[in-house]
């Protein structure tokens, strides 16, 4: 089985190529090639795989969780996946659409390398707080598609215990803290709903820009200028927007090559080994 | 530059086979190579190099901690790397001998697909007691060419707190829990010096056989009797002896591949990309 590997600011990728739509990927196979110990390891799979006719685009981005539980989009993903596209020489720039769970999306190459991309509206609605440690923090709820609690604080963010935040509102949200370190610049971290803390993540970016953007002034004032957003992972700039919030940042593959198809995960864990070592172990 | 990636129960390397020397891995470049995100990601790095011609092997293992340091051996990494050699049809079996920092190893593989690697002599060096939470274990000191404490304990090793246990010697040491299972059977965790709880460790393994031999019974009866070690990663086979103790042990090679050189640490993090982007985020 072909794979690459690649990441957007840290937010990484196995990605296989399947234009003929032949891999039947169960979740247990998933699992194992994100496996970080015992298969290659990343935050999800990418699979290229040919978009039907009526998807506007040649190439469907069959995106699942490590879990192997599906996904709709995810804003460092496509933009890996658009990468991969060109390198492979299955797509030609600057604008790539590419189909998701999610509908069309269209990527834009910039002349810099990096990769914009439609992330949808965004919208404000409402207040909340949320407990992190034995802080409590407010913030704006935001929605991009999935829930967003954004708190802007005036300290660095890495003095936030964001390991296990606790929704004052009950609901399992994803969590921002973020902190405006100059014009149009914010820093932030963030927790993702059944994911932890994680190095990067497109919709909180686009959600503590919003944030950010409502702290600083007149929100409506402020669509279509861009906020240059730094997560612990490297640099994206968010343009966010009621109807039409872009994302743009890097996208790197680090590596190709053929996955061992006889290493799958009963093996892995030693039970092929069964036969003549006497009686299992675990 | 090619890579395979292997494990040993979870125990996992980036094998860089590099016959005529030439690759100069720098502290970086090993770093960036094992991170899980940006790079294929590992518990280090194997680079397959000729030895020396008084090394009395035809290869050297060359291995690296994920942060750059030089390691001398590793029972896991050792396996991998035999298993590499085979199927790179860069050596043929059932014994390899392999050159190592810390000599010569003679790598036997298994009729089953396993590799047994000589791991030195252990022995009893005392006593000690450790705090895990606020729970206090005492254990044995053994030194398997490393120190350990290992703690044979009651109740399932997965009730201990092993995040950050802390020596009452105040030496930094590897702590294993062990629970006796069976008749010659444990199972056991560890809390590796400088990497915390890891998923198999081979001197551990050694240690917690050894502390298991002296709680059944005269530990110098108990020599050249294999205990069967269930380590959250899998499962080896110790044969613990105060000259040459045995390990025995799966080997998987996962995915073999090209790693880019274009893709380095400082372009992963958006350093390229300056020129045209305005002032650098972070």
């Amino acid at each position: 089985m072909q794979f690459a590997k690649g990441h957007g600011t840290g937010n990484d990728f196995v990605i296989l190529p399947d234009p003929g739509d032949r891999l039947h990927l169960t979740a247990e196979t998933v699992a194992w090639i994100c496996d970080r110990h015992r298969g290659i390891g990343g935050d999800g799979i990418l699979r290229v795989v040919r978009a039907g006719a009526d998807q506007g685009a040649e190439w469907f981005m069959d995106y699942r969780n490590a879990d192997g539980s599906l996904a709709e989009m995810c804003g460092n993903g496509v933009r890996v996946f658009a990468r991969y596209l060109l390198e492979a020489g299955l797509a030609s720039g600057p604008e790539l659409p590419i189909a998701t769970r999610a509908g069309l999306r269209i990527v834009r190459e910039e002349p810099d390398g990096e990769f914009t991309v439609d992330m949808g509206g965004a919208s404000v609605t409402g207040e909340g707080a949320v407990q992190l440690g034995r802080e409590r923090l407010d913030g704006l709820a935001i929605s991009v598609g999935n829930p967003h609690l954004a708190c802007v604080v005036d300290g660095p963010v890495a003095a936030f215990d964001l390991a296990a935040p606790r929704s004052l509102s009950g609901d399992e949200v994803n969590v921002e803290v973020v902190r405006i370190t100059g014009d149009h610049e914010l820093e932030m971290r963030v927790h993702e709903r059944g994911s932890g803390l994680t190095l990067s993540c497109g919709t909180g970016a686009v959600a503590a820009a919003v944030a950010a953007a409502v702290t600083v002034g007149d929100w409506r004032a402020e669509l279509d200028r861009p906020w240059r957003v730094v997560v612990p992972g490297g640099r994206l700039t968010v343009t966010p927007s009621a109807t039409v919030s872009l994302l743009t940042g890097p996208a790197d593959i680090v590596a190709t090559g053929d996955l061992r198809c006889g290493a799958e995960p009963a093996m892995a864990t030693g039970s092929r080994r069964a036969a003549g070592t006497g009686p299992a172990g675990r």
